[in-house]
């Protein structure tokens, strides 16, 4: 279920890891009867960090970019992944609308897009490119690097049915996050299969509504497998929505804050961890890295918050346990990003940074991306025991990725508008 | 929907195969739609010969075996398919009972059956191993090569229900291809899958029905995408139960003969072939290779005849055109075996035989076996033109291999005692 990639780190197993590995049928078929209930969103990439005491999810995108980092021999799996998705939602499929994200479509985030196109086309779908950005009026060639490009065409509404002149799709695939809000033009799409649903755009979407359903699907694992929701789970404590420059708002902040370092500092101390605690600033809405601050030493907290208000007062805020990465890859600090597509584990890479620390964020100046490549020296997923288990360790990290996933399908069922789909 | 997997054959795609490969969307959209009709056996491998004037399949196995020749690589894939296989049959299975051929369980075979228990075991089953064997009447420990063992359990029938003492699986996975005839104990089994049902068992399954199925997809497929079906197709005339020392039946084979060379002398005219054809006469039930006559001249058919009813009087036989392979690989002759499961192309491997020609049977002295690589070189599935469109060749196998797979679908309907199932 999960391929069978090398990580970058080497080392034998940790504790947590082991006993993932060795409850593997008991897990697999968990996960098989999880998926009867809640139905995985289309797509998603989870941000894992392995702090060796811990094992833990820290962000979830279900508008993944960064396909184009994935190596060529994961196409396969997600080609594999996503035939069994769209047979889902709609088997006679023929043509799919793919929504870019605009703002970021030359360069990186292009190759991106043309991976995903590229995979899909595979799947037997005639795919084009569709915005509601007002400027694309008319058929736009869009230049990607590497003198690859794309056609973007103006979203057209036919009555109940959203497409392109000419091209009518029984499935829509968002990789924007909507981050800037909901379309009108994307609104009321009842006929056709909206992948991921709208409510799940930053513009809806609330980090803390996630990080509470993954909250539940941690306590439920670590019931059936014996193991503690802490070592998979970080804390996290939610502020809501808050004016900086008010001080009842900054109490609640530090509050919030300060719930999470003591919660740490009794689970470290439990463990026989010596690291420092520390919590980290989010906002409830949009991408991780944008606008995150790391919280080491309460006493510094005012002056952080000063330095987050000056980028704009009204926020609406959640802390989450900082979860460090024993990582490294080249030098660099790394941390893993796993990819699913359905319920399927379809790959991974490292985003890596020479300039931060394990305890940094890795998104800024310096960061590169390194594929996980194949384990090719060990004939069977569950070779002889010793620290080559070590090559069974990205296992583990496509077991917690699907725990995020699988938090994903029960916030999006909570949050969804029309909650009679769920009875 | 196919592994991009480097093959043996390194020069331009001939024109069917680029054909093929230029029609990849409406292509696996056919096959989705096909999949929504017919119902794709549990797994199949099909041996496959590229001949550069044709590429076709010459046998289609639905008791696979040579799964430990598939290259590590491949296993998530073999995992994801399995998983999505036993999803539609039985999706809260917990137990799986795999009946290997103990015939063969020693050495190679037995590396077979490990392999595709630890599949199965990844997809979250208990896997155990049952033997019909009168032989086995308590748990037998069995050495297979390197090393390995497994336990083989008599097989227990309680009521209407198969399994082992003490293990009620969900699914029974046959891995015995049923030559010497349908166990009493495998019988009359509703309540539980078998994979595949009893008659895709050589006990009961005859080769002609499979090539006439056969036909019937490729006059389909190239009626849908402008390619002749002899291009995909060997010719084929059955000539059924015979006794070889009596001259009406010796007539009768002779005339399947001349009626398959003729065909393939008109088709080589056609399309310019040089080559000498030649047909194989074959059994009609019984796993390939076994009992196998190659004829190049109709001359030396009687005292062909003579040495075949050497083995054996009477014979139920099937005459084939032979595919000649093109492919070579480190020196030896060549032909490729694409492997399934449900409907997805999992992985392949070449037979190779440096002491045969590349119009001969490869199963015999000198046999080996090597593992299709994964393409990297080549970023994207359908990359830039010219030679390096080779690497895009495996394609091609795929599609026609799962031809064959969709061949058999239909033959299993066709040929299902409970007809009642298919209206």
């Amino acid at each position: 279920m999960v391929p069978h990639l090398l990580t970058a780190l080497k080392g034998p197993l940790q504790d947590l890891e082991q006993r993932i590995l060795d409850a593997t049928p008991q897990i697999e078929r968990w996960f098989r009867l999880e998926w009867q209930e809640h139905t995985p969103a289309f797509y998603c990439s989870v941000d894992l960090r392995n702090a060796a005491f811990k094992l833990a999810p820290v962000d979830t995108s279900l508008f993944p970019v960064g396909f184009n980092h994935l190596s060529a021999p994961m196409l396969p799996l997600a080609q594999q992944a996503a035939m069994a998705a769209i047979e889902k939602y709609c088997p006679d499929a023929r043509n799919l609308l793919l929504i870019p994200d605009l703002s970021r479509i030359n360069g990186c985030y292009g190759q991106n897009i043309l991976r995903l196109a590229a995979l899909l086309r595979q799947t037997g779908l005639n795919v084009r490119f569709g915005s509601f950005d007002p400027t694309i009026t008319a058929p736009t060639p869009i230049d990607v690097a590497d003198g690859q490009a794309l056609m973007l065409e103006p979203l057209v509404r036919n009555g109940r049915r959203l497409g392109l002149r000419d091209f009518d799709p029984c499935t829509i695939v968002l990789n924007d996050d909507l981050s800037d809000g909901l379309p009108d033009i994307l609104q009321d799409v009842y006929e056709q299969t909206l992948l991921p649903p709208l409510h799940a755009g930053w513009a809806v979407r609330r980090r803390s509504q996630h990080l509470a359903a993954y909250l539940d699907v941690a306590k439920k694992f670590g019931k059936a497998f014996d193991i503690d929701p802490w070592l998979i789970n970080p804390v996290f404590a939610r502020c809501g929505p808050v004016d900086l420059r008010e001080s009842a708002d900054r109490a609640r902040l530090t509050s919030a804050v300060e719930t999470v370092l003591k919660q740490m500092r009794s689970k470290y101390r439990e463990y026989g961890v010596a690291d420092t605690p520390y919590a980290v600033i989010k906002p409830e809405a949009g991408a991780d890295g944008r606008g995150m601050v790391m919280v080491r030493d309460v006493a510094r907290l005012p002056a952080l918050i000063d330095q987050l208000a000056a980028g704009g007062r009204h926020r609406d805020l959640v802390v989450q346990e900082g979860v460090p990465t024993i990582e490294t890859m080249e030098g660099g600090t790394a941390e893993p990003i796993v990819y699913m597509i359905d319920r399927y584990v379809i790959g991974g890479y490292y985003r890596v940074n020479a300039e931060r620390g394990r305890d940094e964020n890795l998104i800024a100046p310096g960061l590169r991306f390194v594929p996980l490549p194949f384990a090719t020296s060990c004939n069977m997923p569950d070779c002889s025991a010793g620290p080559e288990h070590a090559q069974n360790r990205f296992y583990a990290y496509g077991v917690v990725a699907r725990l995020a996933m699988l938090a994903s399908a029960i916030e999006l069922e909570r949050t969804d508008p029309d909650q009679s789909l769920y009875g």
